[in-house]
C-alpha cells in the first residue's frame, strides 16, 4: 500500500493506493490558496487526519507527496506559483510531523508534472516506454521525463520543465524572466488570452476559456483555429527539442488543453514533421494521456515507491516492479 | 588498455589509450571525404593496420569507435554529414572484421560529440559533475549529456543534439528540415556567413572564418561583436532549454568557436541570466573544455569502456572507475 498526497492550487487530495494503482481510500479539501501558510497546512493536516482514520492507512509503506511547483526535493520545500503564502515552505518536514504517519514512513516529495509522468508510465499511455515525455497542458505547461526506463526527476525534482524553454528567443517576456517560453503560446491561459486579443469572443453564456476557444475551433472559427495552430507549433518545437536532447519513444499530453483532441493533436503532429526532422526524432509517437484526474495521486505514490533507496528495486520504475496485463 | 578510433570529415585517427587516459600509440590518415565508401574504409583499415602492429594493441580490452554523425548505435551504422559516400554505412561490422582485432573485442560505436562528452567527464572540465552538457561549437554545433553521473547517449547514440533544437520557431529554414536551429546562429560557419552578410570583411590576407570574426570583435568591430552576441544568445537559449529539461550542474564548450574566449563567454553568461531564470537553472556554470584535439580519441575509449555490459561496473562513467587526483 502506498500513501499519496496531491497538493494543487484548487484542491488538496489524499489517498491510499494499492500495488495495482487502484485508489482504496480518498480524502479531499479545497485549497485555501489565498490563505496564510498555516491555513494551507491545516488543510493538508485535515486530509492526513481523514486518511489515518482508515485501517488501510496502517499498511502504507511509503508516502508520496506531489505538489505544484517549483519544488526543491533536496531541501524538501515547495513554492507553488498559485499558493503565494508557501514560498520555500518546508512541506516534507510538516507532513513528516503528522502524528498519524506509520512508523518509518518518510514523505517523498515530487513535482506534480513528474508525478503525472510516473503515473502515465506505470498505468497510462507511457506504459512500457523506455524514454518518454509526459506533459500537462492546462493553466501552465509542465512535464516530466522517463529516461532509460526510469523516472528522471533531476537533481531538485524539476526536470522536464518544458513550459519554460524558449522557442522564440526574441519573443514576449515571460514572468519566469525568460522570453518566448512554450507556456506563453500553448497554455490554456495563453490560448484564451491570445484568442481574445485577436478578436475572438466566447459563445454567449460561455466563459472565455481555452475549452471555449476549442469549441469555436471545432465550429470552424478562423481565429480560434489559428490560436490552436500556434499553440501546437510551440508545443511541437518544444517536444522536438526534448527529443533531440534525450531521444524519446513517446510523448503523452494531458491537462485541460489536451481535451481539445484533434483541434490540438492534428496541427501538433503536422508541425512535428517540421521541427522533429532528424533521423532519430522523426516519427515520434504523440498522444493523449490515459489517466483521468487521479494521475496526481497515483503518480505521487509511484514516484515515492520508485525513490525508495532501502528497497532492492531502488530507482526502478514502479511499472517494472508490478507488471500488469491490463 | 583501450583502443580508439575517431572518424571525422578531415582525418581518421586511432590510438591505444591507457587506464589513465594517456595516449600510448597513435595513427592517422587524411579522410578521403569525397571518395567512395570503400576509399574511406580503406583509410580506417590503414589506421587499424598501424595500431595492430604495436605490442600495446594486444592488451586492448575494448575498442571505441567515435564518428561524425548522425550515427545509429543500434544498427551500427553511420551517415556523417561530411562524408557523403557513407550513408547508413555499416561501420561496426566493417571494423569488427579487421583481422588485427584482439579476440572478443567488439567495436563500440559512439557519436563524436557524445565521445567528447565522455572525455570531458573522465579527464576534463566536466570531471565530477553528475549532470553535464558538453558541446562542440565548430563547423556545426553538437553536444552530449551526462545524467546522474552516467553518459546518456540515448537510444541510438544521438542524445545531446543541441545544434538542431529550434530557438526561433519562425526562423530561417535549416538543412535538417526544421527552422531557427541553434546551429544556424551559433556555428562557426554561421558566424562567418552572418558577419559577411552584414558587411564585415576579414583583415587583409585573413580567411573569412569565425576565428577572423572573433579577432575583429576583440578589436572592437561592431558587426563582429553583434554576430558573436547573437551566437551567444542562441547558445544561451539552447543551454537554458537543456537545463530546464534535465537539470544541469555544468556546461562545457569546446570546438573552434570556443577559442574566441571572452568574445563568446562574456555575452553567453549575460544571456543566460535571461534564459536560465528558473530557481533550478539560475547560476549554471559554463566554461571552456579542458582537453585539446585528443578528446575524440580519449572519449571514444571512455564511452566504450563505460558501455561494456559484461563488466561489474557496466554503465558507470569511466571517471568513477578510475578516480584521478590530477
Amino acid at each position: 500500500m502506498y500513501g499519496a498526497l496531491d497538493i494543487g492550487g484548487t484542491k488538496i487530495a489524499g489517498a491510499v493506493v494499492d500495488a495495482e494503482g487502484r485508489i482504496l481510500v480518498r480524502a479531499e479539501r479545497p485549497t485555501p490558496a489565498r490563505g496564510s501558510a498555516d491555513a494551507v497546512l491545516a488543510a493538508v493536516t485535515s486530509v492526513l487526519d481523514d486518511l489515518s482514520a482508515h485501517g488501510a492507512w496502517r499498511s502504507v509503506s511509503c508516502l508520496g507527496v506531489g505538489s505544484a511547483g517549483p519544488v526543491d526535493t533536496v531541501a524538501g520545500t515547495v513554492s507553488p506559483v498559485n499558493i503565494p503564502a508557501w514560498r520555500d515552505f518546508p512541506l516534507v518536514a510538516a507532513v513528516a510531523s503528522h502524528p498519524g504517519l506509520p512508523a518509518a514512513v518518510q514523505p517523498v516529495l515530487t513535482g506534480d508534472a513528474v508525478a503525472m509522468t510516473a503515473a502515465e508510465h506505470w498505468k497510462g499511455a507511457a506504459r512500457g516506454a523506455a524514454n518518454a515525455l509526459c506533459m500537462v497542458v492546462s493553466t501552465g505547461v509542465g512535464g516530466g521525463l522517463v529516461l532509460d526506463g526510469r523516472l528522471h526527476p533531476g537533481i531538485t525534482g524539476n526536470a522536464g520543465h518544458i513550459g519554460h524553454i524558449s522557442v522564440d528567443l526574441d519573443g514576449e517576456p515571460c514572468p519566469c524572466g525568460s522570453r518566448g517560453c512554450v507556456e506563453l503560446l500553448a497554455s490554456g491561459t495563453a490560448i484564451a488570452r491570445r484568442a481574445l486579443a485577436a478578436g475572438w469572443r466566447p459563445p454567449s453564456g460561455a466563459a472565455p476559456t481555452a475549452a471555449s476557444v476549442a469549441a469555436s475551433a471545432r465550429g470552424g472559427d478562423g481565429i480560434a483555429l489559428a490560436v490552436f495552430d500556434r499553440a501546437a507549433q510551440a508545443l511541437a518545437a518544444g517536444i522536438a527539442a526534448t527529443a533531440s536532447l534525450v531521444e524519446l519513444d513517446v510523448v503523452v499530453i494531458g491537462g485541460g488543453v489536451a481535451q481539445a483532441g484533434d483541434v490540438l493533436f492534428t496541427p501538433l503532429r503536422r508541425h512535428l514533421t517540421t521541427y522533429a526532422a532528424l533521423s532519430f526524432t522523426r516519427g515520434l509517437k504523440v498522444g493523449p494521456s490515459a489517466l483521468a484526474g487521479d494521475a496526481g495521486l497515483i503518480g505521487a505514490a509511484a514516484a515515492a515507491a520508485s525513490a525508495r533507496t532501502d528497497a532492492p528495486d531502488a530507482g526502478r520504475p514502479l511499472g517494472a516492479l508490478h507488471p500488469t496485463t491490463a
